[in-house]
């Protein structure tokens, strides 16, 4: 009983926060867990950003709901979701993910929640540390066979824990700090690196 | 960050075994745990009433198929999950259920195997026992607050578990042992409930 466990950014969807950066214009937006390590000093920076340049939640949401699926991505989960049961892993947002679901045929999402007070973003609240890796262990007490993929540092651990992990679209970086992993690098491939977990 | 857990037949879809009973005509197959409470022997009589009268999967799969959802069941899903991210946890096989996802807009869906043998159903493999219930327990450990609804004696440990329990067009004993659960005889009712334990 196989289980797919998939990271929405950079997997499913384009990076949210560099097209809002993008699209509102706000380049301090652009600011990433690479320049800013510390995620709670980043989500708190970017809190006071928006609050400074008046940026509502509906705004963002509707930058979110433009940008869709990634080319591909859409075809690639109606297909693997004929053969598997599939959940997607994100540390994204609800106020954000749900805008990108419809592009996706609603599949089910396991992210965190962000604090709205007057369409305005005022905190967050994270599910649970390690998200990820969390919910692979929680669907292994369960005897789901579990195969996960993701494209950056933060899905490793998830990559790690499942019975086989696939790299999608990763950075020279990790490719080369997790040589364990097998990378994909179109939907032909992932699938195929899918269904060889599977055998 | 609420989670909808859902029973399928009964709730979403018709009673599967009883439907195949009477598309087959074969009589034998409408024996359900109220006539053998044993699981595993009701079961295994099952595998054998299909084998002595040749029933091949593909035959069921197709009688599945053609059942569909309940009326409005599509409907009430659809606009769960703008709100709710939903699961469906049955204790039905992935070779029977799969064939009505389609029906339903492929929700995530927990539920056994068989072990199949030629296109003939040589056994079944449950992938733990109490799986609603236990599923219902991983989610809490993810910190989801679940909600879930079902119609009959084999849900109630999952509604019991649940933060939240509804029971959805129950017999009578059940409702009469189980007071402590509201009860929804249509969507509409069972959305309200949903909505109610959300707040």
């Amino acid at each position: 009983m196989h289980l797919a466990c998939l990271d929405m950014e950079g997997v499913l969807v384009p990076e949210i926060w560099i097209n809002v950066a993008e699209r509102t214009g706000i380049e301090e937006l652009r600011r990433t867990t690479r320049d800013e390590p510390d995620y709670d000093k980043l989500m708190r920076y970017r809190i006071a950003v928006m609050a400074q340049h008046g940026v509502k939640l509906s705004l963002i949401q509707e930058v979110i709901a433009s940008m869709g699926a990634l080319p591909g991505a859409r075809e690639f989960l109606d297909d693997l979701r004929r053969d598997f049961q599939v959940v997607v892993l994100s540390d994204t947002f609800y106020q954000f993910g749900m805008a990108l679901m419809p592009h996706l045929g609603m599949p089910t999402l396991l992210c965190h929640d962000l604090e709205i007070v007057d369409d305005m973003i005022v905190g967050y609240r994270l599910r649970q540390a390690d998200a990820k890796t969390q919910a692979v262990r929680a669907f292994q007490l369960l005897n789901f066979h579990c195969i996960a993929t993701g494209d950056s540092y933060n899905d490793t651990g998830m990559l790690a824990q499942a019975h086989a992990g696939i790299l999608f679209r990763p950075p020279q970086n990790v490719i080369d700090e997790f040589p364990q992993f097998p990378v994909a690098t179109d939907y032909g491939q992932l699938r195929a690196e899918f269904d060889r977990a599977a055998r």
